[in-house]
């Protein structure tokens, strides 16, 4: 898909800047995967030609046959999506697969290639049995194959000249094809100076602050607005300078708010175009995702309500174990969804993504706070979770809901230098914490309100940053965010409290289920006060 | 497939005391989703035939129609899964689609129905388009489609008299059935009065202290044994008073030790059996637990490597959701796991589950507290995760190993009352922490190491225990986890200190990842000493 794009907006007759194919090497296990069958399903749908399956099918799994689990017809299953399919009989036959990738380069469509093998194959003893999947094959075992394959050198772990003098041939017609690139593009540079400028842009990450100036990015008229709302008005501001955008929502665009509107689709008749149609598929569509971002030249992202991140997780983290930087736009982030119910609220999704290492993740408060987190992501080199609000909530103040980039600030102070408690908040109950802040002070105690929208943000400023937050000698601390309490007590401690949701939601209007579970300003301000004079005593 | 197992153990000529089908209704974002393929692939391979799946084909979805992103041909990829496929070209004709169901209930295969619908139908401005799908038709929107189909009660949410008739009928069908199947079952008791007490077995938990003795559950001979391999002893040792397990591994029993050995492998030919091989599919693993555990009858139980949980979380949520016993067998539970490399390394899993409502998660650390968590998950009414080792581990005393069941528990005491500092651990890092204990008594700090095998056990206890295991008055605590520090706060607040892993791991040995990420003895001891120091101020 990146390839596609990049070919349509920057390749010219005698030209094709961009020009390569995709190979994938699976076995019987990866097409057992569900994910497998939905990047497969995309790729016919799409016609991507230029994408090459090597199936190596050695009808061996770890529990023994494939027929024990997987006896359909795996030619067929890929005729139905719409592919090219080769079947190569005789897996050790290099002129039969050459003779298959040939006729793969040529096709209109994308091209499996189911290779027949034999695992273990030359070692009599353990050809074609699962005990040749999992394990070494022994010293002893090694001794057979060799004879068979006809392998002379007794060394183990060996490297013979000629192989060597193979791969010298290998790197050469590398080298060969780098320069002939790179001769290409100069002579591409002169012919189409603008576009290779634009090469150059799309490759290297524009300096936001210079092209943008603070009204652009973070100018909200509205009195209030979702965040998702919010998001999308920041996704297409971005757009201007990050023409490269390259993603889309798995058949939620329009709840998600994750389409450019100044941009067509994607599809198989129309390559240059930023919106990519997943369909109902969270985890392939975050793996091409990744893919994106390795081919580079474009920015990857996309979109689905926040629950069903559930599906992805898997591809998530492979962005961050990878440090891909890929944006994930995660909306109807709470009981704040309302009547869908709890199978489509969030509770444990926040601590889980945040526990997983090199992900940012950020849930803002309002627009102004949205906005820093769609800056943070697209400038970041790590993935980001961006989770948003189906309902509107108040904008704030841009110069101090700016300081969301810092991951946790203080929005309104005590009066007093020492507060008598700290109320902790993120996205959609830091106005109810604003709200308490408001009671408390009815009642003689003196709050301060610290907005947290990211837990990894606040963790990466100095000690002096998050103790002039977050003092070491205020422990009266209450945490107030409408999902699992799981990882809050980072920061109230022992002596803290948390309002959160501990359990799962339930099908209500929005405003009922948020009274009902206790993100009340009443509410926290009595908690509130309960952790004051604990910690008083 | 629960329905077979029962039938297959039950049934006798002329008594088919359980015989029924199970009907899926799906639309085309169902069957984009990764794990309707891997649950449809599993089905034709286990050929089951009293499954009918109607698939309600209206080409349209959120962002649009289909055609978008999903051009496959589903019916011919349901053929390839060797399902057969009738299709109905008008989903609005009811003995069209009684015949598709007649038809459906004589295939020796599973059936797919593709019932060709639109929506939004009879209302002109609506059908057939996507704002049909996710918005209300509108007051205006509604007269239009009443008109079409006749309906002409003019009120709102109106129940008119003949629907009551007719659902009368329908209640009464269904009585008769209820009536016919008890009459069949009091007659069955009498015939087959052996296999009647089994049925009742299998349809009630037995009380496992009173047919297992302290022996049979908690006795391990070896000195040093992986927590995987206790697992799969347990679950062995279960299955003498348990013959309705039912489950089997994602293609990884053989590394799980998930399956019964006394047991045959259920497949399309043998019915009457307990292990089943899912192939490589864990979300429909899970699903298909939760279905089992939702028919009754079975326990249900299903395994994987710890990191691929991810695959499955989805339908973990709707174990909890449920509230279904659904026992989740995960191994290889850390960097443990050594040379497979940071992809096979779990590190934000436990969090991620912890955080989880109403999911049970019991991390052991020897062979004594799996025999517990096994006992526990098999008693219990909502799902439990059980988080296995790979490694050994020594084999601790049972008679202080059995208190893993109260979640959390003092392993090893301080000799002084008050401890100088309170070590925490739980799996693997549990005997980390006891050696840690005795190198603090060379320089004089008398530590406790608590045994935290389940958060949610430990959590569930009454506040005199767990203050008797974590006083508050000792606030020197150091958790010890070689996985995500995310969540140990709740224990050991702002004063403590965690020996986790907050990032990702590497490929190597087990033993040389322990000691380069600090999973020593050495290294634990001297962060506790930095502890104990700090709270002595």
């Amino acid at each position: 898909m990146a390839e596609t794009r990049l070919a349509a907006h920057f390749n010219r007759e005698g030209f094709p800047v961009c020009d390569h194919h995709t190979y994938v090497i699976a076995g019987d296990g990866c097409l057992q995967e569900g994910v497998a069958s939905e990047a497969c399903s995309l790729a016919g749908t799409l016609r991507l030609s230029k994408l090459t399956l090597l199936y190596d099918a050695n009808n061996i799994q770890i529990e023994g046959s494939t027929d024990l689990a997987f006896r359909e017809d795996v030619a067929k299953r890929f005729q139905a999506y719409d592919w090219n399919v080769i079947d190569v009989p005789d897996g050790n036959s290099v002129p039969m697969i050459s003779d298959a990738l040939r006729k793969s380069r040529n096709s209109d469509r994308p091209t499996l290639i189911i290779v027949h093998t034999k695992i273990g194959f030359g070692c009599p003893k353990k050809q074609g049995s699962a005990s040749a999947h999992g394990a070494p094959l022994g010293e002893d075992n090694l001794k057979e194959p060799r004879r068979t394959l006809g392998y002379e050198y007794p060394e183990d772990f060996f490297v013979p000249a000629e192989v060597y003098t193979e791969m010298d041939k290998v790197k050469s017609r590398g080298n060969h094809a780098e320069a002939a690139w790179k001769e290409l593009m100069g002579k591409y540079r002169e012919e189409y100076p603008e576009l290779a400028v634009e090469w150059d842009a799309w490759h290297n990450a524009p300096d936001f602050f210079k092209v943008l100036d603070d009204d652009a990015l973070f100018r909200f008229d509205a009195g209030s607005m979702a965040t998702r709302s919010a998001g999308g008005q920041s996704l297409n501001r971005l757009f201007a300078i990050l023409p490269n955008l390259f993603g889309g929502s798995a058949d939620l665009a329009p709840s998600n708010n994750s389409d450019i509107k100044e941009s067509p689709w994607y599809d198989r008749d129309n390559r240059d175009a930023v919106n990519i149609h997943f369909g109902v598929r969270e985890h392939a569509m975050a793996g091409i995702s990744n893919g994106i971002a390795l081919h580079g030249g474009l920015h990857a992202y996309c979109a689905t309500f926040f629950v069903f991140s559930d599906y992805m997780k898997g591809a998530m983290r492979l962005s961050a174990l990878m440090k891909l930087p890929v944006t994930y736009i995660l909306t109807h982030d709470s009981i704040g969804v309302g009547e869908d119910g709890p199978t489509h609220e969030p509770v444990e999704h926040l601590a889980a993504l945040r526990a997983l290492p090199d992900m940012t993740v950020i849930r803002p408060a309002d627009a102004v706070e949205t906005a820093c987190a769609y800056l943070h992501a697209f400038r970041a080199k790590n993935p980001t979770a961006i989770v948003l609000t189906r309902q509107n909530l108040p904008v704030m103040d841009r110069d101090i809901a700016k300081n969301a980039l810092k991951g946790g600030y203080i929005l309104s102070d005590s009066k007093k230098k020492k507060p008598d408690v700290i109320l902790i908040a993120s996205g959609s109950e830091v106005n109810v914490a604003l709200s308490a802040q408001r009671l408390l002070r009815e009642q003689d105690i003196d709050a301060r309100v610290v907005s947290m929208p990211s837990f990894e943000l606040f963790d990466a400023q100095d000690e002096a940053y998050r103790d002039s937050v977050l003092p070491s000698n205020v422990r009266a601390r209450v945490a107030v965010e409408a999902l699992s309490s799981f990882g809050w007590h980072k920061y109230i401690g022992l002596d803290g409290a948390c309002v959160c949701l501990d359990h799962f939601g339930e099908s209500a209007p929005a405003d009922y289920l948020f009274k009902k579970f206790g993100f009340t300003p009443e509410h926290v301000c009595e908690v509130a006060i309960g952790v004051a004079h604990k910690n008083r005593k």
